[in-house]
C-alpha cells in the first residue's frame, strides 16, 4: 500500500449472504462499510483500499479477478480456501475468517467471535488484524494449513452435533415429543465445556460402559439400521477412549 | 398413603452420586431433605413418607427391597429403568427423572430442568409432580415407554455431541490449537435452536452439498479411518435429509 491504512478508510464487503451481511453489521459501527453484491461490482468506489470477498468458495477467484487492480488489499472469508487463490489479484491479499455460524436476521454478539487472519506479508496481517480487533477480542493468526483444520473441527463439533440433535428430534417426534425438551440439557452440555474439557465432560451409558442400557438402546433402534449403526459406532468410540 | 402428603414432610434422597447430591441441593431450600448413602440405610428416619432412589440402574431394585415397608412412596430417577422395578416395594411407587447432566461441585440453575414423572396411580403422580414443581417450571408426565426414548434422544443430542467436540479437540490439538476456539460457535449452535429447529438450523458443507470441501476434509482424515468413515457417514445422512 502506498499510504498507511487507516480505519477511517472505507471497507467494501462483497457478497449478500449471511457472512457478508453480518460482517457489514459488525464493522459498520466502527468504520465506513459498504456492501456490494458480487453481480454489481461496477459500483465499487473509485478509491477502494480494502475489499473482503464473502461469497461461496467457488466464486472467490472470479470475484477477485473482476476487482483486480482496483483494490489495495483483497481478503476472503472462507475456512477451506487457501490464501493462494487471491495471488496476483492485489499487492496485498489475505484471509479474514470468522469462526461462527451466521443466520440471517438474527441479532448476535460479535465480540467473542474468533477471527483467524492470514496475509501475504506482515503489513497485510496487521491491517486485517486491526480491522478484526475493532469487532472482536479474539484475533488469531492462522495460516491456510491451520485454518482448514479449524474448519474441519467445526464441522464435527457444530454441523454434525446439530445433525445429532435433529436425529434426537426425530426419535422424540415419533413419541409425540420434540427436541425442545432437550434444550436445558444441551445448554448445560456446552456450558460444562467452559470449565472442563470434552474428554473430562463425557457422560452417558458408553462412558460408564453400561452394556444393558446400550443394548436396550440398540434394540430400540433396530427398525432403523442407519441410526442403529451410528449409535453403535459412537458408543464403541467412547468406550475405547475411556479405557 | 394414609394421610395426605405435605411438603413439610421430610424427603429422603438415597445415593451419593451427582444426581443425588444435586437433588438434595435443589430440594433443600423448599423442604426438609435428608441424603442417605445406600450402604447406610439403617439411618432411614422411622417415619419416612417419600424416598427417592438416585443410584446406578442395577442397584435400584436392591435398594428398594431394603427399604420395603418403611416408606410410603418410593421413586427412582433413572431414564432407562421401567417403573415396574419398584413394584411390591411400597404402596406408592414411581419415577422422578430429571433430564439433565449433573457435575459434582458445579453450581447450576434447576428451574429449567424438565422433570419427567410417572406413578403407579394418580395420587403418586400428583405427589411427585408437586415435589418437582417446587424446583422446576417444567414438570411433565411420561410413562416408561416415553422416558426411555427421552433417554435415547439425550444420548444422541448430548453424550454423542460431546464426543464430537472431543474429536474436534483432537483434530485441533494436532495443529497446536484446542476446542476452546470453538466455544463461541458451539454456544451459538445451541442458541439458534431456541428459535429454529435443528433441521432448519443445519449448516455446513454437507448441507450445501459442497462436494469439493467434503472431499478435501475426507482427504485430511485419510490417516484416521475411524474419523474418515464417521465424517462420511454423517455427511451422507445430512445430504440425504436435505434432498
Amino acid at each position: 500500500m502506498k499510504e498507511p491504512y487507516k480505519n477511517e478508510d472505507e471497507i467494501v464487503i462483497i457478497g449478500k449472504g449471511n457472512v457478508a451481511s453480518h460482517l457489514v453489521k459488525a464493522l459498520s459501527p466502527y468504520m465506513k462499510t459498504l456492501q456490494i453484491d458480487s453481480r454489481s461490482l461496477t459500483n465499487l468506489p473509485s478509491r477502494c483500499r480494502v475489499a473482503i470477498i464473502a461469497v461461496s468458495d467457488r466464486a472467490i477467484r472470479e470475484v477477485a479477478e473482476r476487482i483486480k487492480g482496483k483494490v489495495d488489499l483483497i481478503a476472503h472469508t472462507s475456512g477451506s480456501v487457501p490464501i493462494e487463490i487471491l495471488e496476483g489479484t492485489a499487492d496485498s491479499y489475505g484471509v479474514f475468517y470468522p469462526l461462527q455460524t451466521f443466520t440471517k436476521d438474527v441479532e448476535m454478539e460479535y465480540s467473542d467471535i474468533p477471527f483467524f487472519i492470514e496475509g501475504n506479508n506482515r503489513n497485510t496481517v496487521n491491517i486485517l488484524s486491526g480491522i478484526a480487533h475493532l469487532v472482536s477480542d479474539k484475533v488469531i493468526e492462522a495460516d491456510s494449513g491451520k485454518r482448514k483444520y479449524l474448519h474441519l473441527a467445526s464441522v464435527f463439533a457444530c454441523n454434525f452435533s446439530n445433525h445429532l440433535v435433529d436425529i434426537a428430534d426425530g426419535i422424540l417426534k415419533e413419541k409425540g415429543m420434540d427436541y425442545t425438551l432437550l434444550l436445558p440439557l444441551l445448554k448445560r452440555t456446552v456450558a460444562k465445556l467452559e470449565s472442563i474439557s470434552p474428554r473430562e465432560a463425557q457422560t452417558g451409558p458408553a462412558m460408564r460402559k453400561d452394556i444393558p442400557v446400550i443394548d436396550s438402546h440398540l434394540k430400540m433402534l433396530e427398525k432403523n439400521p442407519e441410526l442403529h449403526d451410528l449409535y453403535r459406532t459412537l458408543s464403541i468410540e467412547i468406550m475405547n477412549k475411556s479405557l
